[in-house]
């Protein structure tokens, strides 16, 4: 099942999910003026990052938006990179967050899992309730495939519909409980449901207000690095008996950049995540 | 300006918007035999409904889930369906109902505004906050470009989070106040803002509670035929000052279906949008 194999990765490796929005500014020159398609270069630059740190990190999240901005040439890309994911065996989240109800969320999920752009876990947003949810149930049930979906996000105008205060709970928490309640038909063996949720690192008490709330979810935590999120944050969540991955994309990525190297950036990209397990290991 | 356009060309064609949720299951054996690119098949689909019907409509609407579950090969079928309703100067509205934040969604922005997929409108989900708009406001300022954000949708599960009551007052109706507030600043001579709303015209009573959260916001109405929405219902709305297009997409798209024909699909399309202005108009 894949609640429980993400849980078995994520012990291994101190839940870090390396993230591969791919922008073109972090690819190097020596790759972006290579006589090839611009599908072969960034490919290229994931194909080493990936070959870098996937005996490092739990799973990989690829952010569709990146590839989306490039068109055909970019989303040839993002299948390649899914594709190579699969091949190394390392698990792969679609940060898609689609949603949208009946026969199109049919074609949502038919989409992302199964073809060209096959992924192990999509990212959902509930917003138009069970339905964007339930045209995904029949991939759950193979024990297969699994979803995150939008709970508590990390950024600040989150709070502009997720804050929204119910006789002293807020929505996101009613979000929540839907979610568990959603997603209880499909726990498996480890105790984890094949639905987990999103919730921001930049939030650690709503993280452990969320958690009773839902018993058997394994969550998403984006919010690590650049947004504000700590390793000591997230050890402290981990000690609570929280389970998930944490999300760092630019942190790692783009290591190189800040440091002003073109060659080696995969060398760098193993360097961050090194650190970034060290940064969480000295809390636990 | 965008909001300009679109009321004229709704004024003209009784809002009628049709749906392009192309599924290949529509598309006649003749045309799919075809020794042709998948792409070229939905294309040409696409084609001969749009030359069918395109000078008794409003605009078109696009649902992109049913391009990306036919992977590459689907979004270049999208790509060019795109760039063919702008060659005819019809509107187009890309329904792709996304909704993240910060460089994600600038870069979901530059994929939908620019480029291979460019269009004139896109549908966006603000479950994230305003941060899932305001990427695009740059956008809406050049005039050109506008959105519809979802505020009550037509499914019936769509209570699970847009209902929840908040002193006396639904979620879906704060997330109209929102939406309102972010679209003031972008409103033209119409007196119509570039952000737009989209609610279903199932709840035709709800509507008129949202109208005057929204005076200045035109809407996106699915909901129509299939959904269970009449020409009844919304020339009631019309007549209340709701101004908005009305999608239906199997019911124009798949007409030729349910009549068992495969030969002349384009021919039955356009009677279905001259019947469905013949119904709306009846009760005007």
């Amino acid at each position: 099942m894949i609640a429980e194999k993400l849980l078995r990765e994520s012990n291994k490796h101190k839940g870090v999910c390396v993230g591969l929005d791919t922008d073109l500014k972090y690819i190097p020159d020596y790759i972006m003026s290579k006589d090839v398609s611009l599908s072969e270069k960034v490919f290229e630059f994931n194909k080493l990052i990936i070959d870098a740190v996937c005996d490092e990190v739990a799973c990989f999240k690829v952010q569709i938006a990146y590839y989306e901005s490039l068109g055909l040439e970019g989303l040839s890309a993002y299948s390649r990179t899914l594709k190579y994911l699969a091949s190394k065996e390392k698990i792969s989240i679609a940060d898609i967050k689609r949603g949208d109800i009946a026969a199109t969320a049919e074609k949502y999920a038919e989409a992302h899992f199964s073809g060209e752009f096959e992924a192990d876990y999509v990212t959902l947003n509930a917003y138009m309730g069970e339905d964007a949810i339930s045209p995904f149930y029949s991939y759950f049930q193979t024990g297969a495939k699994g979803a995150f979906v939008l709970v508590k996000t990390s950024n600040p105008s989150g709070v502009d519909i997720q804050n929204i205060e119910v006789n002293h709970e807020y929505v996101y928490q009613l979000m929540a409980k839907n979610v568990a309640k959603w997603g209880a038909q499909f726990v498996d063996d480890s105790g984890f449901s094949s639905i987990g949720a999103v919730i921001g690192l930049t939030y650690p008490d709503e993280i452990k207000r969320i958690k009773p709330l839902m018993p058997n979810t394994f969550f998403l935590i984006p919010g690590y690095g650049a947004q504000g999120g700590t390793g000591k944050d997230l050890a402290q969540l981990f000690s609570e008996g929280i389970c998930g991955v944490v999300n760092s994309s630019r942190g790692i990525i783009a290591a190189h950049v800040k440091k002003g190297l073109e060659v080696g950036f995969e060398e760098e990209s193993r360097k961050a995540v090194l650190a970034m397990k060290e940064d969480i290991g000295k809390w636990l």
